[in-house]
């Protein structure tokens, strides 16, 4: 079920095509997922899109690949996002996420979530030390 | 502002002192911040609380310290956690995260939520080869 | 999957019926989405949700009835509810929305999480001419 | 700060001085906070506002009083409504909570939120035996 | 869907057939949920959750079990897990929960939700005398 | 409070110089506000943040300017970003938001809001009609 009518794998749209191409050669593979599909709706969005996700996500930069895979989990399973927990988990174990490292991405991001809880619960008032803005 | 009052840095009743003598001692330093000294109000919840951080996050394990700091913000942000936003990405600093990694890390988790918004407005379906029931 | 069981289309408590009539006279249509079935459980909740969603969202007003349901759309993609994405996307359609303002729509929703998770991570401080209580 | 300029306690509108009025009525208490100050730069919105809390909350029900505030702590740490979180902590301490109470509901809130992420972040499909609309 | 295999219920590993029989001792049923059968994919992920489960929602305390289901509801709609609205109301009503404190239960946190964003909307300053950390 | 220092309003790093300039000159404005002051404590960021704002918000579209703002609004309040409601909940007004308006764009998400608890807190199944894959 969508909100949308997806593109077809073989996509015929020059815009949608020359994306789904660079998808391709980008990732060494011939697979492009459903986000890719949909988001063809608009090719303009599909364009600005793919542009964004390749330059944060698949372009070398000061931080670890799989930690960048790690990252977009932990927002996305706090967001609540169905889609983006099932991708990004999946493209972090072919980045090589062990099991081991994944029990511990939950652990961390479900004591995250706890804390957040509490310190809201309770309005903790940011120690001063914190602020950037001083000192 | 708050919800309850905090306890003294310096306090005298046995199960907090022993809690924020473990703090010292684990972080080595004298400080004390805020969320320990409110969640006191409870003995009990602020033990099982520290026990649980102590062991995801200061103790050696899959992750790197760093890392695991990064994975706090990027849930606290989306959370919208202003205390744990500002204590973890101090934390964070503390750990050596430097500016080029900082803006990098906000840009990721900017960018998840981003994607996360397209994926449910779209109601993309999940593609069924990132099923780890199947295969 | 629910949690309660749906009342059917031809009900017959009158205080469900009675609502039931309502939304196909405000309507124009004959058809009953599954909100207002499972809403049906508690024949006072019935009553007093679909009050309110007809003064807001169904009766003339300062506000453009397209935009109304974008605007709905955004809080529900935001709070990642599966169901009223799918319900206001095809109700905006429904009242004119074109595929082009249907991406415009998602450029914003996704542009507006994005910066808010950078407020958020920065901890920007609100602008004091911000403030409608001054000046 | 806020977005709109806040009523006066005394106010002279008739519309907003009959909330007022019936506000500190139902609660025996002179004192109006601030959420219906500032409500009542509309004074619809305030009287809509104010009718439904007080059906709701303060109207005798199948749920006892102080079980409803804790209720409404619970979604209000969790939605991060600072102003909310204050207002129901306050009622819910009127009404008689304990601090070992208030302990608990934190300790139930912030685990409910760390399972939240776990079933998230694994993508546990929900058993049929919990599908009300079978068996 | 998921992002993890699950063990099968008659498990083999001693960890996690050890928390299995707990859960089944503890409940007083030969029921395993998929919660549990997702988690067991870690088994000291799974020993640690289901701990502080046992003790915060099994354990007799300061609050009535049912009054603990209908919060872990309420943080669990208000985060969106759908998993857990189901697993949670389906041992809400084990426990007794009525129709009617069902309907009101939806009531209070659809209420408080509406309220949340009233508040966030308007920016409302917090009345100083909700701070606990004067007077 | 923040996490990083803010840039000076006339800053001197020619990146930071020219989108500060470019936001003037959009906006027709000498008024930095605070937003852009924190992003440029790192240049690519704040560019690559101005950029899309300025494309998606600032150029003539299918959507009307206020109606972009106020859906801003909505996904702001709804994600609790308090800076961001503050922002542009003025923006919304200086392109002549209405205090009429203004609460009723405030029923709306709110009511918006409270609905998505509901569907959520039942599980309600989307209706086959709305799925735009079919039909």
């Amino acid at each position: 079920m969508s909100t949308v009518k997806p593109a077809a794998e073989l996509e015929t749209d020059p815009r949608v095509k020359a994306v789904f191409d660079d998808i391709r050669t980008t990732r060494k593979s011939d697979f492009i997922n459903n986000m890719w599909l949909y988001l063809a709706f608009d090719p303009a969005l599909l364009e600005s899109t793919w542009r964004e996700v390749k330059a944060v996500m698949a372009t070398p930069s000061a931080l670890d690949p799989l930690v960048k895979e790690m990252l977009y989990i932990a927002v996305s399973v706090t967001n609540g996002c169905s889609y983006c927990v099932h991708s990004h988990t999946a493209a972090a174990k072919a980045k090589g996420m062990s099991p081991e490292q994944h029990a511990e991405l939950l652990s961390i991001i479900s004591l995250a979530s706890k804390t957040n809880q509490l310190a809201t619960g309770l309005q903790v008032p940011v120690d001063p030390v914190f602020d950037a803005d001083c000192g």
